[in-house]
């Protein structure tokens, strides 16, 4: 069925009980405190992306164990600072790409800091260049099963702390407003919005569109798609793990962390998406703790959603909340 | 087989014979006439994209019986021109989409014209803006085999002479130098920008990435990819007009236009290309009548080609030859 | 799910609101007047089809905007007139094909008009013969989304409209009674069809087997299969434009017109259908304003629903009401 | 490869070594001998088409072991005979499906058996009526393999058989001219076709059409499609058995059927035709024993070859031939 | 939608109507005593896997009709007996293998006696060698639908018949204890193993895996997956015969074996299995009139099911009951 | 093209250049003395497995690094040793899986060591239960381009380093011969097996089926398939790193490690194996370095190749060099 989930109706009224563990805040807490414990020095080297108006900077950060996690800066050349600042986080396998592929914000007057994904950017786009230098023991192909069951060893743990860690880099980088930092994403990008936005109450605004890495249990329930499905693969095989694998993920919900967040809030969601089910996305949208939250749904569309639709819009928000 | 074409020795000296008819350029010559004949005004709009340090024109010019055809020109908002410009035609199925989808040209400081492909525009991306006002006969889906019949009212007769009459509006717009034009495109993009190089031999360059639309016979016998597999499912119903079928080809082979080609071209192929098979690629590239030729080969790629990889080549290029 | 749509009891009763615009019979009446007022003559041209007991003619009627329109009139050879004729209809992307892919009917002793559908024809079987001199703005593939911003100049406007015509040319041919004039088809042949028996409420019987182009909405949310999803793919590019379609389908929407309808009608569906889900073929015959409906249903069928074995039900009912 | 086969050139002069077992004629002259001393009558029973210009009879006839093989005889209602008769036999998994499919050639004059192929008629069509009595050892899905280990067991031995015998049976029943009858078929019945032409060499014409079941090696190392697949299923399971197949098709090969055929023949072959590649068709073909031979040609096609357009020229070599 | 069929809850709630023929125990009663009528010896002879620790027998025993149906009888080397034993059914296509693909249960002390599948076992794996040697009427691929139209005619009849042959010939041989003798099956084995328990209430317990082959209408409307799609194939070609289709199946339906079973049940469910829907084994496993019965659900798992996870609590379950 | 790769005749020639890095022995040299440097102790605990004929104890081993590495060794029960021994490496995505999946070896008299492949285990079967701690760059979803860009980062210069410590690790355990150890294994198994016969030339025997991991370039210009096409996909995006990307992986080559193998060689190929091609096989298995090499073809299967039929030769052939 095209329209496979939920009715709309349901849809904007799905509030369902998601498990939270009791130690969930001092489980977060405590990463983010031993993250920024590492220190470390932001880098910023200006590169040559063959623009006139826009100028790019490779910026390195300290990540979650005080990994050096890349991200590019792009401003607008002929502009003083300081400026209000966009980080966003990237869909599932691919990475930060080239320069010149991340100029819309620049080119309406933000700065914004495009973080590659550790240990991603080989599936699809033009690559990503950070190293995740930690192992993990057996995992179904993909990023979603790598350490899936502990919380502490999980994949998404560094991954989570990498951006709450790119937004403590960003505010201390010249020309840049730290009070003015929204995080965005598309997807797995979104997913991390809502993680970061969630640790970070502080933030301005968060902007996910179609997020992933929420409501784990319906999703898999509901749709044999990648990535959830790697949830999936992994429980068909090792079948004793399931209590675990949920327990890890548990700490690791975009429900969670949408209950925590505190900055405005613009959401999207498209009703034919297998990837990222509709009700998934709701889940989260609906349990968002910002006072001011909006959601554009599209009705028509599969996970590419509202794509470059959605520039406008929150170039809006962006421009109202930040 | 992955590298299913020929071997890349073999391709370097791919000069395969390509039927010509003998009216071709009587044909072409009459075509253009016609259409400039037909007059009408460049018209162009500032429309607002939300961006600060690039400005868009909404441009309307005359097309093939001067039907109008839509466009955007991006260019850098606090540069004083005239600018050279990049004409740039889009790939099938596509339109121009949206303004801040075509940044990288003007924020390295070029005037950038984004054509839309008449009747296209709802197969993919954000849409286009351009009407076909003319029939067709029965054709299979897609727009290969629209008046197939007949070259006079073939889709791609009046696609091409939209190109011309691209470069011709790009030229009268105030702040562009009509004499540092060049065409470029990426697959049905760079078939359109081959045949508008065949038939304007003073634009200054030429850039067809992995172009569509050359060597029709090769393609069909070596590949079930569409949408050269159109002229296939044609001919699989209509099995008494293949001779008919190729005539009409003929005179809209990239091969033919590559030959009559004059400026700077710079091409790429991937080998693992199935929708537009190497061998068709070098057919037009090894054909090309103009001094400097250059072409990027992507082993390991389908038709995505190079992607955000021939960026950096690209401008390269048009700052040499524009 | 095999059978995905409601269940059997549910589909009996299945009577879903359709809004139909308040100036629908305006609009169809003006544009039947148009195309009769057009004029033109039914030309009627016996060919050689290598047959002894059946003869074949090649009839051309004006139809919408009085262009030509093909189409096969198929007799027995050896019994005089007049004769009830069965005015066919084709389904989606094929053509009138070849004369003797049509003898059934004429060999039970009816005449047959098997008509050509413009622009169709190249997709499959033996071919068409009628182009569609009219263009259309940006569309998906396929042919429901050709002028979809508006009903005026949408595709099936014109191509009802030459249903409508075909029965008006029938009866003006020799050896054709012409108050015994049923229309039928299947699929997209049904679809027509049934706006034919809407137009002209005096067509003697009607036999749409699992017809298409009914109940739009129901049909983009349930279905990803062709045709109907050529429309879902539109909005999925066209992100704004679901309004202005809506609208334009409530105008070609099969429900309004099988509302119409006062000849008898013999349906048929399959439960297995994903291309015309039941639930859209019941949307249409439980709207049915004939005093005469039956509804021949195949549980265990997708698309192809009872193909050979309607010909026996349809002919018992053309021998009783036409 | 699109045309993935030999090229035209190569086809046209391919004559591949089929090995041919000594026994061969005596292997089918016994198996023939065998089948006519079960005796048996020919049933010949009206049927209600619902027809005027085209009478039906149900036919059956004893074939291989006595079985009761079922067929449709299909006539000019107003014509005396005595006819020609075209007997033709139906592709894999199809049955004699209902009689008001095959009115072509009864409509032209003809008398047409349309024979049923045992066990068969349960995949696609109408369905057949002709049961196989005869179990089988180990088989893969399909008809192929059944009895593989051993030529007198194999399933087509019985096929073949029972091809012979609807022409024997239709040269008793009245009103038909037992020296003009040519056999026909598609597929699958092109390939029965092949094997009754060379087993009884006074039949007066053979029109196969895209044949299955020759040059089966060839088959097996060219293509992953079924039928022939179903070979090199049975051989992935049962590698030890590899000799013992290819020994039992030797002596159902259709090439060495084509040898002893003596009747005009008229092949047809489609260049992208992966259920029965053209090298195979070839390889009958240009091993044909008749003086007459012609094939067409369908370079643009698959497996649907020329279709209905097969009819026409069908018609003219049968009216010159029989 | 991953988990496709009802929830948990439902489904252990499960007890759907299944029409049972009046005659089903006469036609069961009649059916095994004329197979065990027939006679007939078990034939055992030892054969060399290779193995030191493992001995195989060969074994031949009487089936339907008597005919032969072969099995692998495999014992501990160095243990005298009696043993309890384990006689197991293969799924769909597949044959009884080479030996050493069966050493689990021997390894643990149990004699097993896996038994082939008649007709099939050249579909994947390594073989099976017991013909079927009786033939069918018109067939969709495949077993399901063999002699569909009558139920004294069915495949499944004789394959039924020979599982309680099995368990016969098994207590026959000497070092088997005759009293403690289990069945067991994964998938077609496993609905096997559910009418061998019905058939005989005295075996000692019964482990079907995933079972095939209960609740057929309910497959049918749930599921594309073959084998339940080939009842579906076939109906959807012979559209008139679905009562005698659904009279035929409801004398081996797995519900009605089930109710009639008395040994303790072991199943196992995968709730992602589209091939042999949950609620086709949860209907039969809450028919089951054991005495004991559980069942182990496998909630992210296909068809697969526990696979080798199954091994450890099966042998428990055995070492409990037999 | 169902054998799509080069003739039997051709592969047997098959005998291609294949780059060797200057400093292969030394980096492997280097790479096994640094772990063997690690030192570490083999545990050994015996596990109930629910068998009375065979044994089972859980190992550990120290591999590359000194990580803790897992593996079942597997043993006839009731036999003294000191036994011959088999070590045998899994497949691509699977683990040791759980014990009695592999009985066949200690069946028949040898000890058999079934060694995890680190950080798989998750893709299919029972899984694994050994982790990678080792992180990595960017790389395609797999383990084939982890650390791709340097060959002393490259996963699989941990694996095969794992493989070598494996039966340092059988030759320290009581009740195993040391001199009679052979490896042994499929596909990714195969590889790694050639992998270790090069690096321990003292190994009495090798039986690769189906190897993976030989000659990569073949194998990525001729299959679309994974895990080869992991390179493929790394490459599509990474398209700088193309001579990083061989560098590395010639220092993994099985070609080089077959020259340097000195045991007796047992392999096997499939001609339609997409996933590991016949050429590649046959590259390494024409390089072979020991005096007796066999290999066993199975024309008419793809990747599953032998399957269980291998075990009787494999059993052959271990009994006589072992």
């Amino acid at each position: 069925m095209a329209q496979f989930d939920l009715s709309p109706a349901e849809l904007e009224e799905y509030r369902p009980t998601i498990h939270e563990p009791e130690d969930f805040d001092t489980f977060w807490t405590g990463t983010v405190a031993e993250a920024r414990g590492h220190g470390g020095d932001v880098r910023v080297e200006r590169v040559d992306a063959g623009l006139t108006e826009i100028t790019v900077d490779d910026v390195t950060f300290p990540g979650f164990g005080g990994h050096p996690i890349r991200a590019w800066l792009v401003r607008p050349a002929r502009v003083d600072g300081p400026l209000p600042a966009v980080v966003e986080f990237i869909g599932y396998g691919g990475g930060r790409g080239l320069p010149h592929e991340h100029l819309g914000y620049a080119a309406a007057g933000f700065a914004h800091l495009v973080v590659d994904t550790r240990g991603q950017g080989s599936g699809w786009g033009s690559g990503g260049d950070t190293p995740d230098p930690v192992g993990h023991g057996p995992a179904s192909p993909g990023f979603l099963t790598r350490g899936i069951l502990d919380p502490a060893e999980h994949y998404y743990r560094r991954v989570y702390t990498d951006g709450v860690r790119a937004v403590d880099a960003v505010r201390q980088i010249d020309g840049i407003d730290p009070a003015r930092v929204a995080v965005a994403g598309t997807s797995q990008g979104g997913g991390i919005a809502i993680a970061v936005a969630g640790l970070l109450p502080d933030v301005a605004a968060a902007a996910p569109n179609v997020p992933f890495l929420s409501h784990f249990r319906r999703a898999v329930e509901i749709t044999d798609a990648d990535p959830y499905a790697e949830i999936t693969r992994y429980l068909s095989v090792h079948r004793e793990h399931a209590d675990a694998v949920w327990r890890t993920l548990s700490y690791l919900d975009g429900v969670a962390f949408a209950r925590r967040a505190r900055a405005a809030g613009l959401f999207s969601v498209a009703l034919m998406d297998q990837v990222c089910p509709p009700s998934t996305v709701y889940a989260a949208y609906n349990a968002w703790g910002g006072t001011d939250r909006e959601i554009d749904v599209y009705p028509y569309n599969g996970h590419e959603g509202g794509q470059h639709y959605r520039f406008a819009p929150t170039l809006a928000f962006l421009r109202k909340h930040v």
